[in-house]
């Protein structure tokens, strides 16, 4: 990749990581917490996971702001800083609301960075497990707590028949063409496991899925994915084969022959 | 508990506990490890599963042989040992085969001990994350990796309207009547969360979720969840509202109350 002078990779890079240290500190206090259900119905209900998930956001737009200036920041909570900026970080600090809340360990913190549009690098922090999953200039890499970073690879598998496929819920697929769709992808492939988000990207990324579909994403729920499953040997696009870096309905393929065969199955 | 003499609950819960260190040290070497894809369709996929789940089963058994001859064991892979005994010990070393395979780390190892059929307790251990659920004689406790024990009890949550369910997948449901039942306390319900298996009980007995929704479970499924459910303050029982100790259909409610009313809701 090319960036104006003065932009290394891998001090951008460095930033992720920072961020990522940053904003797991920031969110992990607030990871099962008692939460009274009483008259807390709706959306009430998410108060701790949105508590947790704006201070995340200031705390990586004040660091942003701080180390790269010239940096546009893209989030959930607060929209967009410095728009017109070539370099735009696009974060969501809890992706997996449901499992925060459930107190489930399967959500993530997820900083991407595009430049002109097109996705840089990306980082998914885990910080209850100790984990990260993240994208380097040509190469995707994985650590789990108190281990050394080792690189991964998406797997082989050609075949529909022979692949394992995430998904976050059943529930994501609203229209007919969205269940039709997914029904069809499911019901010749090997095995469907439910509860995701963006986990199931990484673990395709690691090479122990093959397929993650999804629909109704936003761009903040796929950017920081994109470079590290592409990296790792994936393809991301979205049903229709277009680029998936606006979100919506998503498909990720750990072995590019199968990316084909299941974007067939879903558009039939 | 009035056990015979010699039996003291402290010192099967320490036995309950050296079981469960000894399970996670033979499965956790097996976990994450790549899977080739090629000609591994169907049964052959879930060998590296099944070859860890046999050798903790082994090692369990074992140290049950030596601690504990009297004492019978019953599990998945070997079937029953001592089948005549008062104590049986019943165990599942990895309950959530689908989590295993797919890198996630939402399974776990169950053990659990019966006395004259009734649970006395249960552990489910995860030593991935580092975590372990159990049941002291009269509360439960759980440990995350690197701090201290500390007591969990179930949240309240009288109405379905606030309850958040977790179940392992859409697809366990197989009869129209389980379909329908589910789907019944799904529509009333705040939110419904997929990918569980024996850590939703646990996500319940911590206060994070209000009920566990299943069908199709087999004894060694259920019996270790039941003491760390009751004991920290929830109900489970089938569907009928018969006991659970068999498996089949069945509810785990955090609330007492809420647990008569989903009930209802299933039966209607």
């Amino acid at each position: 990749m090319t960036f104006p002078t003065g932009s290394r990779f891998k001090d951008l890079l460095a930033l992720g990581h920072d961020l990522a240290d940053r904003s797991g500190a920031v969110i992990r206090p607030h990871f099962r917490r008692p939460i009274a259900v009483a008259n807390k119905a709706g959306k009430a209900a998410f108060d701790p996971v949105t508590k947790a998930d704006q201070a995340a956001e200031r705390a990586i737009a004040r660091m942003i702001r701080t180390r790269a200036p010239e940096h546009g920041v893209v989030g959930e909570e607060y929209g967009r800083e410095r728009e017109d900026a070539p370099f735009q970080w696009v974060v969501d600090p809890i992706d997996g609301t449901r499992s925060f809340i459930t107190g489930t360990p399967m959500w993530g913190t997820l900083i991407g960075l595009l430049y002109d549009g097109a996705p840089v690098l990306g980082l998914m922090d885990q910080p209850f497990t100790g984990e990260r999953f993240w994208s380097a200039e040509k190469a995707a890499y994985a650590r789990e707590a108190g281990r050394a970073a080792r690189r991964i690879r998406t797997r082989s598998c050609e075949r529909v028949a022979d692949a394992l496929i995430m998904t976050t819920s059943p529930d994501l697929f609203e229209s007919g063409a969205e269940t039709d769709g997914f029904a069809r992808v499911k019901r010749e492939a090997r095995m469907t496991r439910y509860g995701g988000d963006c986990y199931a990207y990484c673990l395709l990324a690691s090479g122990f899925v093959d397929l993650v579909i999804e629909a109704g994403l936003k761009s903040y729920d796929i950017v920081a994915l994109i470079p590290i499953v592409e990296r790792a040997g994936g393809r991301v696009t979205t049903w229709d084969g277009g680029p998936p870096t606006a979100g919506g309905r998503i498909i990720a393929s750990g072995d590019p022959a199968l990316h084909e065969r299941a974007l067939k199955l879903l558009n039939r």
